[in-house]
């Protein structure tokens, strides 16, 4: 056991733990015991802004924003400033209010995604389309983005708002691409690396970046923790398209097989399809290309995903992205904080076993 | 005849001259040759700027953008601008960059609102979503929304950064109201113009004072272009509403009758509501509150609205907050550039006449 005297963890809790798997799912509850206190401000900093004198914003807000999820990006961006030693002496608050900014433009664009997506499911709850409509659900999310950015404009640095705005056009870009990419099992490993990393990763990685940007460090960890963040951010989102083969709906929170349904192109299916023979590439194209889909396809795409080893696959990338995340992050001196990072990025891909 | 030698005016397009139907028209044509070379420079800026490697992008933003428009919000900023002296002896574009914004934010607004509203026409051409699908609108319309931000950050001034997200989170609000109002009857003409100062004004009034921005003048011109545009806007919006049920839908260049198949609450329809007996009051509430339309009821609708003289009323009180603009901009002196913004204002008027 190495949990420090100034320790929040309770006993066991350790983030260096010897068990993998069990360590690695408690690298997520390490980071937010340590930044615990931050988190909490910042969960009061999301609520304060969500409101409006029109009532359904904060209602509709509320419904997504209050209602969970892990806020995985505003402890990157909580952890990355702690990480470079912000706040110093001074108690500063900066990344406290950029963490809420974060989160409010990851809100816009999974509401917008809900929307596009037709999803009726999001974190195990009905999505906000389908307890508010998909107007609502375009308009506030337009009211958060737009919030973000006035948040952005309070604390008053240029370089934040120059990120965060390119990253915001860059997740646009990435889920245009991904509309464009659909039904195509022509799709090159490439051009779906492009979607994941415009509509995931790019907002993992400013949200790193921006913590050493209020922390004012050099632009090596700078880089280093964006970089961090963008290969944390591919091997999340890797994970994310096995586990719509694979999970359980409980677990996963959402519908499984709604990629499936959607004929979204992710890596099991390009893996599946390519290694498929003629018979196995008739069946992607039928129920992809073509969305011709009866009831028991899922469970036959399943059984080929299985043959062909493509969700077995798809997390080896995954483990290879977050491996590069964990070295990236040697510019860092040791610590218990660097140590839970590295966690953090095995923790994402044990998700997926 | 009062055009200048420097004037680019053809001859006879005088903003000045005496026939008021007529030179009202005029007041946007006098305003473009004014500020004409600043709306190229503006119209290149916009087309640079909305490209992406993401193919779909442009396509869908140059269906909207450069199908055309009258480009007046871009104009009120340019200008106002010139109006506040802006550039002086440096060639400045800061002006021009700004207006892209403005038409950015503009644009991102109506692609949201036509997928909101459903919407098969704009401008007299088949709608974004018609054309490309909701799920395209809203995505590019978000990356116009974040492109609008890249280019104020790349200006660099927070004040405008400011101005601009609060606006953007103000239009959200409007739209988000407009919704709620939506089949209401019982809707206070106070909410109504909340509504229309929320989703048209408070970006006419933020093109405007963002000129007076760049130009760095005293706050007291600042506040007069913001209640300039902001007036201005309300009086567009209630004209607007006017035409939705006057105008010839070539004229309009959208689908006459919308706001009534979409039970949109309206001026001309609160009035209306509001002075018929009781079997005009049932007419409206089968229609506008319980939705439930046949083929002639447009063309009752409209008998309605001339017994109460709806459509004239919705005029006079934007006959009002036009007269408002034109005041607010006294604190400039006498130029022929404020005699054409206070012309843009009894236009604005005319165009419902």
């Amino acid at each position: 056991m190495n949990s420090s005297a100034t320790s929040v963890l309770p006993s066991g809790l350790s983030a260096t733990q010897a068990t993998p798997a069990r360590g690695e799912e408690d690298a997520l509850t390490s980071l937010m015991a340590q930044v615990g206190g931050d988190l909490e401000a910042c969960n009061r900093t999301i609520v304060a802004h969500m409101d409006s004198p029109v009532a359904l914003i904060p209602q509709l807000a509320a419904h997504i924003v209050a209602a969970g999820g892990k806020r995985l990006r505003p402890l990157l961006t909580l952890a990355s400033a702690r990480l470079c030693g912000y706040p110093g002496a001074a108690d500063g608050e900066r990344h406290i209010r950029l963490a809420a900014c974060v989160e409010f433009i990851h809100t816009a664009t999974l509401l917008h995604d809900d929307v596009v997506d037709e999803s009726v499911l999001r974190r195990g709850l009905a999505s906000a389309n389908a307890v508010f409509g998909n107007k609502a659900s375009v308009l506030v999310g337009d009211f958060l983005f737009a919030r973000a950015f006035q948040l952005m404009v309070a604390d008053g640095s240029l370089s934040v708002l120059s990120i965060l705005s390119q990253t915001a056009a860059t997740i646009a870009e990435g889920e245009v691409l991904q509309l464009v990419t659909q039904n195509d099992l022509s799709t090159p490993d490439a051009r779906y690396l492009e979607v994941i990393k415009g509509k995931t990763a790019a907002l993992f990685s400013a949200a790193c970046q921006v913590g050493a940007v209020v922390a004012d460090r050099p632009v090596a960890e700078e880089m280093a923790l964006a970089n961090y963040g963008m290969n944390l951010g591919i091997a999340f989102q890797l994970v994310d398209d096995a586990l719509d083969y694979t999970a359980d709906q409980a677990k996963l929170g959402k519908t499984v097989g709604d990629d499936f349904r959607e004929g979204k192109i992710t890596l099991p299916v390009l893996v599946a399809y390519r290694a498929g023979d003629a018979a196995e590439r008739a069946f992607w194209r039928r129920t992809i290309e073509a969305s011709e889909q009866a009831d028991a396809d899922l469970d036959e795409a399943l059984r080929l995903m299985a043959r062909r080893n493509a969700i077995s696959e798809t997390l080896v990338r995954a483990a290879h992205f977050a491996s590069v995340a964990k070295r990236t992050l040697d510019v860092f001196p040791e610590s218990r904080l660097r140590r839970t990072l590295a966690d953090v990025a095995d923790y994402t891909v044990s998700r997926g076993r």
